[in-house]
């Protein structure tokens, strides 16, 4: 078999994150980058220090979660002691309160930096990540021929990068004989819901395997996630809750990135809880929100805070509208606010948890608040694929059919046929899109989606590339030791 | 076959809630708990109301959470206004500050009540729960004979309780007749773990089933937990992540509940990272951490934030380890606190994910700081099993091998047999002790763990009891829908 790009070693290190700050100092892009890569004015010390607060508004950004006003630098991973060094000789700012004043206090601390262009602020104790609206993050996701570039330099110094939950490695398998075609990702609940899909996309792209084959289990000795590949298109399972899904988007990121993928879309196509939503309406979030309604994720990284926005593209959603109403289908697609929870039961509102300590009075209270909140529906993993996708500078989705509406209760009571319909509506619009992006024709009717054929007994190494047997095994074990 | 218990209507309603809380009342347990179910001093609002402070330490308790005073009562769903209505005569408290000295308002309002005896904290806007060291959980989680109880009221008013993500109900299947003989649950990450150890246990507590059967994946139509039962054992699959396996337990103790089983004891059994711990360390868990190194876990219940201890069994983490001491295996068995985190790559300070901000410098020192906080182990699910079980008085036990030192790096190096026999010592510890409870030979050299034998193919209906076939139906497509 013939490889399309030529292996050879390649991706992000140290100097190569280095050069990328080194070009944002260099070639700003926009007057508000110049606000961001401005040199600091910190003192040059190892622990904290209070910045010299000085006058220059091109170098001075508002906190993002406080309204102390701060400095972001450009430092990060072999970042130079230059930022710490150069002191400004600028008059101070009016508007940034020092340290003994109490209000803002940037620490310089190298030990405490997070993130190329990250900063903490000392006032409200949580890292500023890079300023998305004002950074291209495509320099930092992306090299120049669009194939993915990973936000970590360490990647590249590792002999083999394993993707445990994957059951796949970087060194083991042939991932770019396996993967460099994929174009579209698309990640849902239960292992049987993605083979599902899986066949079903395959029918409409109208994907050919060879006669005597069916779709294999790629990860089936993770016992974990499943993964089904039809040419473009991986369809892949991703468990319940956001610390499941976050696991398999970093694995899954760093596999487009081992494989050198152009440009991939990720859809998250699931079911959901409508908010004053009929069941069966097609909802695609044009933001997520975690239980305090806020759009961003917070994660604790060598135990400081980190927020990220929980944002996807506004012009993917726009898309799929746009095929939904050109499809004339017999039940709504709207968008709306997603809010994302870390549990089912209580978390949600639930009157039917183990636990629940309110009325059904102060559920529909709260119910009714979401509503007035703009929230349109409610499920468990939109968040982290968002922040995940954001951060990585992947276009992304989340298409997600409501069961029930939550406003007149929480028992999903319509029949399995219909239910069955239902959860076809977000594969139906996620296909249509991919066919379009294809060139395939993209609005005749989908047909029903094929029957389940029999798992795959095939032995797992006969029908993957291989590039080293042995380690093959080691990986299938290492990835099965995993919780 | 026959019942060992009838099938008749029971279960705690508000009224049961309320007489326990009466009981609380007339009956306190101790000199403490009198503090929490004294009358409180609220003045009769149907708003936010400031508490009108008076001297009277029987009833005043510190917030758990900041430092502010503030009054517990036993009001919650059901409460009778006469918690409201009785005002205090006694002198103001110097040490309560009211709330125009803004330091501590405790909101009487109904609608915000969370929980039997919990109370709002104005001062630091936090849901103080149940005072757990004083009242009797006991009473509230299990009737005179020791079954189950629910801290839910709303259960036994529902037509039939599905457990979704089991694909079980209450009324479609006989959970009595299924499960009312349960003992010992025990939980871990993948299907496939979990069914090894339910072969493993069937062998080592004798217990035998029909020639021509082999044991069935309970819950298969759910398509996201496996379950399997062998006599008092249930084992069963959690996935990963605390979202996962708090669905998974709510579901658990209802179905611990509707089956009337008495006492049931709670094991998590897997794998995680060790902090100083040599590879293939059986860990038991002390105490569980979130990623800020505080022992609860925090979740957010119509839009307010409540905290649960992560508690585990003291008296069964010293039997687990008794039992160790005895066995004398060529491995250590230690016992410690444990850090739980929603990330497995940045939140457990990984290199290898597809971010990563920081240097081996920093993650090796953060490590370090672990390593002084006393925390022993890295896993994913350990503070979520803590807190459910413990707020249901159930008594529970954390038990993890070691895959590697986190403090010597990050890659798991061991071969695949030396994974595969760390990976039964939790199981070998635990099926001990179920051993010993069961009263059979308790030190008996565990033989290997029999391999898999094929999945069970017989169709779902016609090995369980069956209630209503209809509604076994409709159970099925239910919990097929959900994420």
């Amino acid at each position: 078999m013939s490889l399309l790009i030529p292996k050879s070693p390649s991706g992000p290190t140290l100097e190569a994150l280095n050069e990328v700050e080194q070009n944002q100092l260099e070639k700003p892009h926009g007057e508000s980058l110049n606000d961001f890569t401005s040199k600091s004015s910190y003192t040059n010390k190892s622990t904290k220090a209070s910045v010299d607060c000085r006058r220059n508004t091109a170098s001075l950004k508002g906190c993002h979660f406080c309204s102390a006003r701060m400095r972001y630098t450009s430092s990060g991973i072999g970042s130079s002691e230059e930022d710490d060094s150069e002191s400004s000789t600028e008059v101070g700012d009016p508007n940034h309160v020092s340290d003994t004043q109490g209000n803002c206090n940037v620490s310089s601390d190298k030990d405490e930096k997070i993130g190329v262009g990250s900063k903490f602020c000392n006032a409200c104790d949580y890292w500023n990540p890079v300023d998305e609206e004002n950074v291209n993050i495509r320099q930092l996701t992306r090299y120049s021929n669009g194939t993915i570039k990973l936000r970590n330099p360490h990647i590249n110094f590792m002999d083999q990068d394993i993707l445990y939950h994957l059951a796949l490695g970087s060194e083991s398998h042939d991932l770019i004989e396996m993967f460099h075609d994929v174009k579209f990702v698309c990640i849902g609940g239960t292992p049987k819901r993605m083979e599902e899909f899986a066949y079903y996309i395959m029918k409409e792209i109208d994907y050919k395997i060879p006669a005597g084959t069916q779709l294999l289990d790629i990860s089936q000795y993770s016992y974990r996630y499943s993964m089904y590949k039809t040419g473009p298109v991986l369809s892949i399972s991703h468990g319940m809750g956001i610390p499941s899904v976050s696991i398999l988007l970093h694995e899954v990121i760093k596999l487009m990135y081992h494989a050198k993928v152009c440009d991939p879309i990720f859809f998250r196509i699931g079911t959901c809880g409508g908010i004053g939503i009929d069941g069966g309406t097609v909802i695609i979030t044009e933001e997520a929100l975690n239980s305090d309604l806020k759009s961003y994720q917070e994660l604790t990284v060598l135990g400081k805070k980190v927020r990220r926005p929980g944002k996807l593209d506004k012009r993917l959603c726009d898309e799929l509208l746009g095929i939904s109403r050109e499809t004339q289908e017999p039940y709504d697609t709207v968008s709306g606010k997603t809010m994302c929870t870390d549990d089912f039961y209580e978390g949600q509102g639930r009157l039917d948890g183990a636990f629940c300590d309110y009325s059904e009075k102060e559920k529909m209270s709260y119910i009714s608040h979401l509503q007035r909140s703009g929230v349109t529906n409610i499920e468990m993993e939109s968040l982290a694929f968002a922040a995940l996708t954001h951060h990585a500078g992947i276009r992304a989705a989340v298409v997600c059919v409501s069961l029930l509406d939550r406003i007149r209760g929480d028992q999903v009571l319509a029949p399995k046929e219909v239910l069955n319909e239902w959860q076809r509506r977000p594969q139906k619009l996620v296909a249509r899109y991919i066919k379009k992006q294809l060139g395939l024709v993209p609005h005749r009717r989908s047909p029903t989606i094929p029957e389940l054929s029999s798992p795959c007994q095939c032995p797992h190494t006969t029908v993957m590339p291989v590039k080293s047997p042995r380690r093959i095994t080691m990986v299938q074990q290492e990835s099965q030791s995993y919780d």
